[in-house]
């Protein structure tokens, strides 16, 4: 496996590499979820390219860019273990510039749910994906759907800049107690876990309600937010895969997503229906 | 020559195009600057490609999208003539879609000269240049220095967004007279001809007092406002490469821009040193 640091690396190795060339851009700190998304490009793909690169446009003033967790060693690691081609560890100052310019994410995908509560973010992840997407010159792109938003914001810069990549949607890889895999768990203290789990639970008892015939979304909702007491919710929404507010659920067509407060960390999860 | 007016017909061409491909965009009207641009572009690429389309996103209210000149059949003739591969007549339906990531050119190029009269007008050039150029999947783009300021914002874009394409800046054309070729010189009446050549004598004299050891911007600005009377200058500005504001000419390093209206119709031209 190659560890890239910079973009003339990079340019070198693409130039040079053959077959469909798969790409997972993450922020680093690789955990099973992310491995998951490794094994299905490795295993899809005759070169592959993980980047580990924790964004700063992503990152607004006063959240977590300085704590956010780093493991070096740890990501080389993993993505030797599972046959990546090369590891892209890029520099903020090579990849951004002074002047440039910038990206806004469509107002209509980017201002509600995550966005209400991170203004911008959406368009720092655009930005980055932007210049990764070139320079990996990605056929194939992996993203996990636990970011389902940013995947549906991904989806529609890739649509609509005609980048030609096809972005792959992974499944949210759970800890045994239901618990979605992300970087930032390491910020829960161990008497915080169990109510970090209400966040699955009540997404399981919205897709037990919907096993049971139930549709209305006001319904689901109300329970959901019973199961999420006595957390301080930011929001529980019911969409279409546009991420189109639904009164009623369409299976195949419905995505429920949930973001709370655990202590001071702020955590998403969701389920596709 | 194809004749391509639909995306999927334009993919198919590019991926069965053999070669280098150069890529020539335009807004149609085509005059002889544009014929410069085409012929160095058909002899520099196995495959070139010319777009026509009167890009609604770089005009602002009030401006004149409506009646900007159209001429398609004679723009698929002067393409035809000159050996061009395939002209692209795009449909902004096609390309633009109702919710899509915005693009802003960078503050310090594109809020100056043209960007403080027409703000906007840029972030909609690099909107659809950012799509045009992957779609046609262009080693090569030819533009013209008439639009110096695009040009500069565009090989920003081109740096910035790790696009690894040439931009190839092409000289002013002008009429025998000294006018700089431009598609808007149909607004022009004969009475106001002599006024429009205010412009590229403001120019002539600038170089002329260069040419005999002046240094001083205030002196050459100072200068060139008097060929100009009684038009009403937008600007004058003597700049680095960069668009930064000098004080003093440094050869092989500066662009002295000037843009006033002749009647009702903004003229702008250039002059690199």
């Amino acid at each position: 496996m190659q560890i890239i640091r910079t973009i003339n690396e990079l340019e070198n190795f693409v130039q040079n590499a053959s077959g469909k060339i798969g790409f997972v851009p993450t922020m680093g700190a690789l955990h099973d979820g992310h491995v998951s998304l490794i094994k299905k490009c490795v295993s899809e793909n005759e070169t592959s390219i993980v980047s580990t690169f924790v964004n700063p446009t992503q990152f607004l003033p006063g959240e977590d860019l300085e704590k956010y967790p780093r493991k070096e060693q740890s990501d080389i690691q993993i993505c030797e273990q599972n046959g990546v081609s090369a590891i892209f560890i890029p520099d903020a100052n090579e990849l951004y510039f002074e002047d440039e310019p910038l990206i806004v994410a469509p107002k209509k995908l980017s201002t509600i749910l995550e966005g209400k509560t991170r203004p911008g973010h959406f368009d720092g992840v655009l930005r980055v994906l932007n210049k990764l997407f070139r320079l990996t010159r990605a056929n194939s792109v992996y993203m996990g759907k636990k970011d389902t938003q940013q995947l549906i914001i991904v989806q529609n810069m890739i649509k609509t800049f005609f980048l030609n990549i096809e972005l792959v949607a992974c499944d949210i890889v759970r800890e045994p107690d239901g618990l979605a895999l992300s970087s930032r768990n390491v910020y829960i203290c161990d008497e915080d876990k169990c109510n970090a789990l209400r966040l699955s639970r009540s997404l399981n008892k919205a897709q037990n309600l919907i096993q049971n015939g139930e549709e209305d979304a006001s319904e689901i909702k109300a329970n959901m937010l019973e199961v999420l007491e006595p957390l301080k919710v930011d929001y529980v929404a019911v969409t279409d895969r546009n991420l189109n507010e639904i009164s009623k659920v369409e299976k195949g067509n419905t995505i429920i997503l949930v973001a709370a407060y655990v202590g001071k960390t702020r955590l998403i999860d969701n389920i596709w229906i």
